[in-house]
Formats: structure tokens, sequence, C-alpha cells
């Protein structure tokens, strides 16, 4: 961290700041140049509040060298996390692919979609029980009920489930569901996070629509603070003044989330494109890029989807997606 | 709403099409092109959800022509809502000045900021109780011990309080408070404004910071379908490329939430730039531009607050700025 | 294209609409709903001017349905437009790579990297000579001097040149160049485009950093109006809130201009990203989601490069990517 | 200047970055931290260029401290810069109404509004000759002989004139123009730039869609340093995700402009908005912030106006609202 001190600090006053910094554990270094004197601060600044500095009289400007987040960070922590739920591993170099409807609809059909992305190589079912809708008056998804359809379905296929929680009061429901979502609206809900970090069940956090890769990060850094490390991230489009597509799929996400950390990082192409046709080339850049696995939203009839379903893909299109990714990955290995 | 058909739709799929719009209590118009066919949609769009018609097959595009919000429409409701909370009154022409520092911090700081601001003009008192803040390493508000100082300060000064909610589970602690805010981080925690649609209490509800005015809308149509219609609108900047100030400050979001919706609508010109020297051109830039109040942080020694220091401004510069918005107020009020 | 009137629109006014409208050609259908009058246009609505119509007193808002660009619209010309320059094709089915330094730097430099990339398989030789830079103490190019040496390396290797005009007085020094680059910053220059279009020499046109699909489109639908049917798009990524990434990669903008466009899409991945590191997996990405070609920067000493060296690959990396890329490729053409 | 090493580097490495940036004449400060070493540069690091350092091998990141702007930076210019050009002047404690229609159409219509828009207060007449417009099928302009008219309507009323540059060509045309602007397409034409620096003629330059304060401040820096320091800024709103009004007008940068730099500030209304009934209510904003002056679009027919028609006002209320900006400028020079 360096401090940027204003032209008129006097010594003394620059030496009550430096006792204060040693206070926290980190070491003063100073630099006085003939206009601008700057403190280097070196040693563990994650805890050193960058806005309590910033705000000193003396202070002009503080920038941070060091990342703010330390358990999500692969400075800390060079090797992969490698997530494992039911016989689904995320992470590693490896390729999930996670799939089911935006919505759970009716038992028939997400048994139906479930089996049918099973089929295709789909490791974990992905279904809508809590749905977050701009609109009070749109569908507001199945909640309880969409919670048990979901757990008939991992009863039927094996397959372990991934569900969106909007809320703390809803978190008992939760207890058999293998892995919670934490929506892109969601992401700094700093009360849901300090609890899901206290449950120690695997997270899959959704970045915001306009957060950064470091505040994504900060986010995970709160489960993980709260002593949970089973998070993973997801990318799935930031929101642009592009208007043609639902948001823009922010694809360098992959590479920059994977020097930055070791947790595993998914796709969700699509609700970032928001146009099935665009969910198979998204889909391919994804894991061209490195990703570590795909959330793709799969219905058996998208015309007849509750919500989203212009970005369904078919099961027919699910499968044949899934053949070319496999082939991807093979190329993605032989390095 | 307008729906755009794919070129080769048939006549037959034309009309199962407009007996499904019909079936909605809609009464559907058609004109056919060379190349394309349009099916104007005539009456109450509100509840359409222009998803599912997006996805079915014969469909290209839906188009909106009317705001899918109702309650908050000035469009059904031209008089401006006026709010009264204790003495104050916001909405309608007046100008009403809610101040306090970031986060309080204890009896004797909140009680001498509160009579201070009282006695520069202003009407509410805010304070942080509940703190967001980006890090979990980060101080997080003195949360219960907090609502209750504000309440001390709330019997000492008579002024009324506003103060953030972060968790539905903190409901209880805000009985006595006279407006909840609701963050921007949490514009679209549905279950959180279903909730506080039915408590009944005045809402102060903050703009995402990469949410549109219709989204803020539809935020407060949560709010006011569940039988709240107290509801304060309030920008306080959106995210954009510029980072030399913190937020960009959507000035016009003043004249455009004012010509949407009846609700009335303050500024935070703290949050949105960050920079306390910004605080008053923007303070006056807002009323200058009709806004119907400010929040602005006040603390009686911004070098030791705990949060948001660089932003706030000191009782003598937020009593200066004051009298300064009364005489810019007398002008506006002229017309 | 369609007209929603205000709602006390005369049946007069609305006649007078509809007869202005059909002396530009296009047939007018009126839907009369209780509070909304619409009027859709049928036929080439391509020349009417949006602004010119929502300007009228009676006029509420206008929507485009149809897109307002004619000689660039795949729906008017359905097949892929290739483009020959020397002995590389760009658009079909192939993958063309473009690759060299960001700056012509000396005879030694261009020819050196020019030989490098030729053996690796790229087709075209970029370099700057007429350098954008933000600082005007900054270097801006050999200009002149680094034509005349790109001529060299194309005499040298037999690789087609392809380099950035800065303004159209340069348009002589271009006569033997094969692709002329227009800039992120120049995609609006009008006049430019223009005169580019009488020349009738292929054009690489670059995306503006805030500019929509449209708007590009449009850009290249200038270049096409005046009689040059020779425009290769070019993605390098755009402007957001992310400040990590020097710009944010739009991969989306392969499958969306490949709808919208018969042109060839080319993906410029060390300008999106401005990191080396990154480089690779953006270009995987970029064929993955159906790119016609990439145009990649390569130093044979980045740490030495006058401009943009941390986002420059060696050639060595270069080659090593070149080949994953073929691989890549196979797989893409298999379906 | 702050250099960050990467956490390898050895004593020699660091010693020959420091003898290099010392060949620069600036003084390099190491401070070595356990896992990160910083070296500051004290001096004058305006020349240096910052990536060219950071592409070395052993540099992690640099980070600037001083702005890379010199002739345009309050720092080294305290005193605002005051613009005089005919009877107007522009800057200092002034506020100057430049007001005129989009588009140059008739001898009529220029002089008319010449001689509404004078009676009114206005010191400057705009009017667009050289048209920058979307698509090349809207109408471009009378270009030069909306020049002609111009000079026409200055004669009439002893207005002087501001009006936009498209491209270098045309600068023979702007010999008796006073003021030249380069528009927001424009602002990073740097070929253009640098002559208008060596023209010496006062230049009225608009932030680009996506520029930050910095990158427009860089540009006012490339006119000046090619020796012309009349250079007038002009924010007329940035490119945000919000559609509904055509831009995001960003008011902040009034305090920031004037804070970063010495030069005038003038905010364009018009175009931020796109709708002629905000632009009084941003206008009265633009001066309580602070602006130096307004650039407004008033036509005498607004519904029949070529370009732009939905956002001009007309003289009656251009009147109005110049004499509400009277009002107000007056409690602004009250301080």
């Amino acid at each position: 961290m360096i401090i940027i001190l204003k032209e008129n600090t006097t010594a003394q006053e620059l030496n009550t700041l430096a006792e204060m910094v040693k206070s926290h554990g980190v070491t003063p270094h100073i630099t006085e140049g003939v206009h601008q004197t700057i403190m280097g601060l070196v040693g563990d600044t994650t805890r050193i509040d960058i806005e309590s500095l910033s705000q000193l009289k003396i202070v002009e400007a503080v920038r941070r060298i060091q990342e703010p987040f330390k358990n999500a960070n692969r400075k800390f922590h060079p090797m992969d996390t490698v997530i494992t739920v039911g016989d689904a591993v995320i992470g590693g170099n490896s390729l999930t692919l996670i799939a089911g409807p935006c919505s759970v609809e009716s038992e028939e059909q997400i048994i139906s979609v479930a089996r049918d992305v099973k089929n295709s190589g789909a490791k974990i079912l992905r279904g809508g029980a809590f749905k977050p809708r701009t609109s009070p008056y749109a569908f507001q998804g199945m909640r309880e009920e969409g919670i048990k359809l979901l757990l008939e379905a991992k009863k039927d296929t094996g397959l372990p489930i991934v569900t969106e929680i909007m809320d703390l009061s809803q978190l008992d429901l939760f207890d058999e569901i293998d892995i919670i979502q934490v929506g892109a609206r969601n992401m700094q809900n700093f009360e849901l996070l300090k609890q899901l970090g206290r449950s120690g069940k695997p997270v899959l956090l959704k970045r915001g629509l306009a957060s950064t890769y470091q505040e994504l990060l900060m986010s995970a850094e709160y489960i993980m603070a709260f002593g949970n490390d089973q998070v993973i991230l997801c990318e799935r489009g930031v929101r642009t003044f592009e208007t043609y597509t639902r948001n823009t799929l922010d694809i360098s996400a992959v590479p920059a989330l994977k020097k930055l950390s070791h947790l595993p990082v998914v796709i969700d192409p699509s609700h970032a494109a928001g146009i099935a046709d665009f969910v198979s080339p998204l889909s391919m850049a994804a894991v061209a890029a490195g990703a570590d696995g795909l959330m793709i939203e799969v219905h058996n009839d998208p015309s007849k989807a509750k919500c989203d379903g212009p970005q369904s893909l078919t099961p027919e299109s699910f499968d044949k997606l899934a053949k070319k990714l496999t082939s991807l990955k093979k190329i993605m290995q032989e390095d």
C-alpha cells in the first residue's frame, strides 16, 4: 500500500502517521520528493482500511499494491481449489457441465430435463425454485415446492443440485441442496454471504452486473473469512452500453480470475447473451479460454418456458454442444 | 406492446397468437407488411410477461410502448406524492435536507451531529447502524447498538431517523425508525422489498449502481404492489468508466424520474462523488435540477470517521451549504 | 418502423403524417388503441430519418424494426463476403492470422518479425507507422518511414500489409498498402470513411471503444455506400467499469456481427486485454466463437517495444499459439 | 510515479532500472518489502512513457501519482484561463451562453435564431455546417454554404461564431470562424488536434462519449503542446447503460475539470439529454455546479429542424431559461 502525502505535510505529522501504521503491524518506508512525499507500507495490509487512511488531512491519495483479499488469493494458495459434490468435480483440469431449466415448473419437466442433460454428459442439475424477477407481476418461481421437485430429480438421476437462494430466511430449505447459488443481484448481500460462510456448503457465487473482479473476489472472501472455502466463481455477463445482447459476457474474466485466485471459474453463457443461438459459440469460447465449467439453460420446450425461454437450449442442441465441447476440451488438455 | 413476427408466419399461427393475447384481456391489431407483420396490443399490458411472448417460435421481437409499472407511474397518478414523517415533508414543492454521519459511532457523536445539522436546517437525521462494506475485514457498523443511539438522537432533537436495513432478519429492530433505507446493493433484493411493502413504513430506495430508471421504478413497484406507497427514490451515482469520482452522479435522473413517476426524488451527493469538495457543487446542481431533497454526510470530525470520511462535510461547511441551498430554492420556487 | 403517437392526436394530424410517410415510399398502417395510437411503416425505411420523425409534435416515440443499414446487412446479402489480398483470404470458413509489431521500429525489426510470423502461419503482416497516442509526449510512430519499411517487409516475405491511417492527408502514402486500418478512435471519422469508400481498397474497421454493433455496421455502411464492399470488421474490446484489463473483449460480437452482417469478423485480443498472458486464451476463445481471423501483436523483443510492449507475444509464444489455433480450427470445421 | 517490481528482482536488475530512470532526469527512491519492492520516481514524469516501463520484465505494475498533463494542469497554472472572442468572455467568474440551431439550414433561419438568442443574452452563436451523422443516408449539413451563412449571421448580429470541424481538409474554411469546435467523435483525432494547436485559434473541445477526464485533458494538452492555450473544455454526456436519456450528463465533470485544470468548462445539455424538456433543469444544474458557460440548441421551429429537433428549445423557452440562469448566477457570485 502506498500513501501519497499532501505537499506541506510536516515532519511531525509524517511521524505520527508512521507510528499509526506501525501499530497495525506494517512497516512504513518514506520517499521524499521535491513536490511529493510517499509512504510505502510493507507487510500484510489486508486489514488496513483504505478509506480510513484516505480521509486523513495529510493524505492526498492511497493506492493498493497488494490485493485486499487473502483467502481467495492465488498468491497465498497457488494450487487450484477442487470442489467435489457427489460424482461431480469442479476445478483442476476438468470441464464440468451444469445444465437444467431456468425455472422448475413441474415434476415431469424437471425429471425429463435432468435425464436428458445427464445423458448428454452434464454432471450437475440446475433449476430455479426462487426466481428474482424485475417485475412483481412476473412468475416468482415454485419456491418450496420447486426445491422438493429438484430433490426428486436428484433422487431419480443421482445428479447433485445447484439452485439459487434469495434470502437468508430460505436457508433451512437448502439442507439437501448440494450447491447454493448466490445470484448476481445478491453478490453484495453481505449478511447472506456471512451466513453461507458459516454453513460450510459449496456456494456458486455469480458476479454482479457491474462488479469488478476484485469485488467478486471480496465477496468470495466474505464466505471464506467465515469458514467456508468451497466457493465457485461464476461470470454471467456485465452491463454495458450494448443492448443487442442482454449483457456483455466478459470472457477475460476466465484468465483474470484464474490468475488472481485459485477458485474454480464457471461461465453462464445463457444469461450473458439472452439469445439461444449464441449459447453454443459462447460456451465454446469459455472452454477455449480455460473455464472450469459451464452453466447452461436447457428446457424440454423452450417456447413454453415460464421464464428466460428465449435463451434456453433444447435437449438436442445441448447434446450436440456437449459433444463439441468434449472435442475442444481434449485439445485444451494436450498442453 | 408491439409484437414483431417472423417473416414466414402463417395466418393460422397469427390467429392462435391473437386468441392468446385476447385471453390476457388485451386487443390485438395486426399490420401486415411485405417482409414484416406486426401485432399491436391495445389495453393494460403491465401483467403480460414480455419474455414469455419473446420465446414463441413465430415472434422475432417484442417492444414495450407503455411502461411496465403502474403504481409508481405518473400517467396514472399525476399529482406528486408527498411523504410526511414527524415535522418533515418530502415531495411537492419543498426542499428536505437529510443529514448525518455515514456511521453511528458513539452517543456523543450522533447527538452532537444531530444537533448541528438540525440547527442548520436539516429535517431528518441519517446515520448508518448496519454498514455494507466491500471487505469482510472493514468496520461493519455498530448494528443494534447503533439503532439505539439513533433513537437517542431522535429523542434529543426530535428529528425523524432514516437508516439502512441490510437483511429482513433485522426488520424488528426498525420499529421506531421513521424511514427505512434500502441501499444500492439491495435495490433488487426482492424478498426484502416485498416485506417492506407489507410493513407500510416509508422507504428510501436507492438506485443500484448499474440499474436503469425503469428498474428502480420496478423495485418501487414491488414495494407499492405489496401495499406501501410511501416510497422515496434516491439517486446516488452510477458506475461508469470514469474512476476519478467514486461514481458518476446521474443528474438527469431528477427530471427523468419526476417525469416518469409521482414519487419524491432525493439526491445523495456524498456517495456519488466520494470527494467532500464536490458535495457542495453537486448539492446545488441537484436542487437546481429540481430534486425534492438531499441526503448529505456530515461528521463532526471527518478525519476520524470510521467509514467514508473523505466524503463527509464538517458541520460548518454543511451550514454554509444549507444557506446557499435556501437562496437557490427561492429562485426555484419563483416560477 | 413504428411511430407511437401522442394521446390527443386528431384524425387530421394523423392523416397529414400518413401522407408524409407515403411520400417517402413507405406504407402506413394505423392501430388505434384506447390510450395510444400506433402507425406501422411498411417498406424500405433505411432512408427515413428517425430524428426528423421523432421531433414532430404528435409523435411520442419512434422505434425501428428493421436495421438502418442495408449494404452491410446479411438479410439482403446472405452469403459471407470473402476478401482476398495477395495469398490471404479473409471470411468464409477460413482462419486468417494477422500478426506483427505494434509499431514499426526499424528495418531489421520489421523484417525479422515478418519472417517469424510468416513461418508460424500468419498470412498478413500488421505494423503501425502512424500511431495514435493519448499523450503528445509519447512516441508517435515512424510515419512515412514506417510505411516504407512495411513495404520492404512485404517485398521480403510476400505478406500483404495492414496498417493504420490516422488522417485523410496520409492517404497517398497508402497506395501499396493492402488493407487500410481505421482505428477505434476514428470509427466515426465520417469524412475518412467516405474517402475510403471511394478508394475501393480493403478496409479493416475497428469498433470504437463505446460503439454499438449497429454503429459499427453504420460506419461500414458509410464505406459501402461510397462504393467499397471490402470491409473487415474488428472487435478490440470495449470500455467498461472493469479496469484490471485494459478493455473488455466483447466476445459476443463474433456471433452477433456474423448474424447481422455478411462481412468478415476479426478479433484483436492484444489491445483488448493489454496483458500478454491473456492473448492466448482470448485468441482461442475468439476462434471457438467463430471469428474469421485474429490480429495479434508480436514483437521480437517485447520488453524493448516502443509502444504496447506488455501486450505483445514473442515469436515463440505466437508460434505455439498458432499451432493450438490450427487444432481448434479443425474441430470448428467439422460441423 | 511508482514502479512496483516483481518478487524475485535482483539487486543488479534494480540498479539498471535506477540508472535508466535517472537518465530521464528523475530520481529513484527504493522501498524494499518482504514480498514487494517499490521504486518511487521523484521529478517531472510527464514525458516518461508509462507503457515502456510497464513492459520491462522486472516490473509488475506502474502507477502514476502526478497527472501526465502539464500545460492544462491547474497545479502549474493556478489562475483560471479566460478566453475572449469579440465581446464574449469565457472563463473566470462569468457565465457565457452559446446558443443556436443544431444545423444551419437557411439564411433566414440562422439570422432569425441569431437575433433571438442575442436578445435573450447569448454571447456566441453556434450552428452546424459540417454534421457528423451516424447514417450515410442522413442530412450531412450545408457544409461550405453553411459556413458562409454563419458568417452572414455574424455580420448581422455581431455575435462570434463557434462551429464544428470534421476534418483537417476543411481548416481553410474556418478562417473567419471565432471558435473551432472539435466534436466528441474527434476528441482523439490527434492529427487534427496538432494542427489546431498550430492554428492558435480558440478551440471548443468536446469530451468523447467514453473518455475520462484525464483523456480529455490529454487531448487539450495536444493542442497546448503545439502552441495554443485557447482551449475550452465541453462536457456533453457520456455513454452508460441508461438508454432513457440519449447520454448521461456527467455533472461532476464541472468541479472535477475545474480542480484539475485552469481551462474554462462549458456544458452542452442539449446533446446530453436528447430531450428538450430536460434542457432547462440540466442547464440550471450546470450553472449551480459552477460551469463557465452553456451551449444550447435553439431552433425557431424545432419540429422542422433537419437534425436533433427533439432536443432544441424554442426562442421563447430559451429566453425564459436565460432569465432564470441570470438569477441563479447572481447567487453563485455572492460567495
